[in-house]
């Protein structure tokens, strides 16, 4: 009973405490709980389950472009990890060390992984040797740690699950186009499986990733206006492949550098959907990505026939993913339940509408009600459905572009950062000093330059004054 | 052209040296190469697609006894390993330590997880409460880490993959089925799949998981004649629900401790394979999880029209896994390329035989060649495939039977041990210190104690001579 009440007190609601909000959903929704380990989280069946539909579908679509999988070790001895000199910076400050194994110390400390690039890069310069060998599109997926001091639920936690794709390339031009052909299928993904519209664009220098010559981002929007980097790709031209000596033969039989990229996204992108798609009744999931896709219901399910028809309804509904909840609560409180968990749409069934040969259909995002005919339940449930995950996206563009405000000079800038959630657009002179005096005046970041190409807004920089070179998307971030 | 060299090398005859024959399968199919971390491997495309096809099949058979997987942290802090005794004393001196997060020492140190009974413990703890939150039936895909001292590919590395589940039930007897369910999961999986034969057993009090009541085991053998270890199933009865604090609350409100078990298999079974049915030309993998089950191999490719019925053949072979090779190698080379890495058919393919409508096939293990009419290359393609690993299986059966001795005393004991390679059927007394001066004298280890019934083969212990109480399955073991 202890459990009970704890559900039926109501979430904080969004407008209340966002961020209390999505804690409480991410906790009732029973996706996530708290570990013995400081800063990391067990992910619960409802929470891993979403997260192994994210990688199939993600896993399908890179194999589509010919990407393959391996597995590297996850430790990355410390002379490795310092072979570029940008990336040991950008990560050695925040890395997890291990110093013994079995009894004994080590003779070099470790490092649990960060992220990958030096072991594939010490693993390429081995492997490749010809232009034969060449293309190398290599993904793995893994958990990697970072030692975070402030952590929250699949934002940004001290451990967490992802993919990480490292490719090498003969030239230049291929690797480019892999860094952004990667950053497209992340971003089509969002938006077609997480019902969540992307603005795609290139990071600033300051912003971009340690040791990359260029890097890609998928920006979203989530409903309290703050953004999120959803996915990044990165272009390391051969930085890399000169530290580690990673080198091939040409057809001429010339000694080249290979040219590499990498990409990643994790596990953080279940926050994000909590943030688009949730209301406060809790999480809404697209039907694309929801472990399950129909909660059937019984009403009366003691009556004679009703749990037999639910089911029923279940095997016919067999080509979505389908529970009936036949368990001896309350039929209002499964419903509570279904939408807590954000199950896309629910099917009450009780002795009047099996007597009537027909159920109702209830949405989980609009919470429309239908009555349906048995006869036709699955043609219904799959335009349901269907609808349900292309208004989703279409909602959530709307809510995103309702949230773009632009500013010509400083004043507005703060204004908008003061008054307008959501992204700004605004000119930028390309000076460093400005993203940083922007970031301490207003806590807004350059989340990116859109890769899309966009009128600018104004001549010139909205800190400085000064000509203005690129029309950047800035905003508070998480 | 170095790479070609090295591929058209042999590779060392089983029957010369089986260690080296391993060794050389296992680098020249291309399935593990190793990293920079001593005593981690790096598992390749061709090595990685095998466990991704064997976690698929698995996954899917655990699913539908109603397994949910989870994700725990990777660390688990040092006072958290403690609290059981028998398993932190078998863990302990194996494990790495980490001892500093980013650049600050930690206050407790934590190791990486060798197994993670103390983490899911430590969770149902928390998260069990009612008999309506039982049973738990959890799984996880991970890695662990154990710090061996001599490593192996895929037999014994310092970290691998594996899943691990850990259930928790509210009584004994539910657990010793679930303990018994999923150890025959795991052997119908080797037989059906990885037409591989096993034991199925209860390993002695020696030889049991630390922590554990009761460790079931399946016990392969491989060529050689040395037993291989290919999955557990424990049962903890409630020594860690005490340890932990995990109990409940049953139907008469009393509290109750849980029962709980656990279960995993790893990247060793791709050990077991090769060394099951491999040959002196390279691995032999059985089609069910061969991640190319055919590979066409045009003749005279350069010819018109051959490439593109080399496609057009793959278009109409949808129904299984097929490569072409269309690179610019000779067909001579590509045949034995296709041998090494064990791909279960080729389909060659040349001008004559497109005049004819005829293509030849021939199967990885047997070499029969079969010429074939376009007109039913799928139906025969199919046929072929589900033939060889049927017969892939009896084969692995007929040399396990064929490599199971009896011993009645200790001469005949160490005779079988030293002249017949393979399982030495023998009986026991039950007291630790036959086990312990049997493996001392022979290096034979007790592999497991049949859970089929078995006539018992004398009426006294093989190594003492009192009256014996198990018949046992002995071993040379990896």
């Amino acid at each position: 009973m202890a459990k009970e009440k704890k559900l039926v007190e109501a979430i904080t609601s969004m407008e209340t405490d966002f961020a209390q909000w999505y804690t409480d959903v991410v906790k009732k929704a029973e996706l996530i709980d708290y570990s013995s380990v400081k800063g990391c989280m067990i992910l619960k069946p409802a929470g891993y389950a979403i997260w192994e539909n994210i990688q199939a579908e993600l896993d399908r679509r890179f194999k589509e472009t010919g990407v393959e999988n391996v597995y590297m070790p996850m430790f990355i001895p410390e002379s490795l990890l310092e072979k570029e000199k940008d990336h040991v910076e950008g990560f050695a400050p925040e890395v997890a060390w291990v110093t013994h194994g079995g009894l004994n110390p080590l003779q070099e400390r470790m490092c649990v992984r960060p992220t990958s690039e030096t072991l594939f890069c010490d693993f390429y310069a081995n492997d490749i040797q010809s232009y034969r060998d060449l293309p190398k599109v290599y993904n793995q997926w893994c958990s990697v740690v970072r030692w975070e001091k402030e952590t929250r639920p699949f934002l940004r936690s001290r451990e967490f699950l992802w993919q990480e794709g490292h490719t090498a390339h003969a030239t230049a031009e291929e690797a480019e186009e892999r860094t952004q052909q990667m950053l497209n299928l992340y971003a089509d993904f969002c938006e077609e499986v997480l019902a969540m519209p992307v603005i795609r664009g290139r990071k600033s220098d300051k912003e971009k990733f340690a040791g990359a010559e260029a890097t890609y981002t998928i920006e979203a929007l989530m409903h309290d206006g703050k953004a999120l980097q959803s996915g990044t790709s990165h272009n390391f031209g051969d930085g890399f492949a000169k530290a580690f000596g990673i080198q091939y033969t040409d057809k001429e039989n010339k000694l080249q550098y290979v040219h590499q990229t990498s990409w990643g996204m994790t596990t953080r992108l279940i926050g994000a959907v909590i943030m688009v798609h949730g209301d406060d009744s809790g999480l809404v999931l697209p039907p694309k990505i929801a472990p399950t896709q129909i909660a059937v219901i019984p009403i009366m399910q003691k009556k004679e026939g009703v749990l037999d028809k639910a089911y029923e309804l279940k095997e016919r509904l067999s080509d979505f993913r389908v529970k009936v909840d036949a368990s001896d609560k309350s039929p209002g409180w499964k419903f509570a339940e279904q939408e807590m968990r954000g199950i896309p749409i629910r099917i009450e069934l009780g002795p009047k509408d099996i007597e009537a040969n027909q159920c109702v259909i209830v949405r989980r995002d609009t919470r429309e009600k239908e009555v349906v005919s048995l006869d036709n339940v699955e043609t219904k449930a799959g335009e349901i459905l269907a609808a349900m995950q292309s208004e989703m996206l279409e909602r959530a563009r709307a809510h995103r572009d309702a949230h773009i405000s632009e500013a010509r000079n400083y004043d507005e800038f703060k204004d908008a950062v003061n008054n307008k959630p959501g992204f700004i657009k605004a000119m930028w002179c390309g000076d460093e000093a400005c993203e940083i005096k922007i970031k301490e005046d207003t806590t807004a970041t350059s989340r990116c330059m859109p890769l899309k190409e966009e009128q600018p807004i104004s001549d010139v920089c909205v800190c400085c004054g000064r000509p203005a070179k690129k029309l950047v998307y800035w905003g508070k971030a998480y």
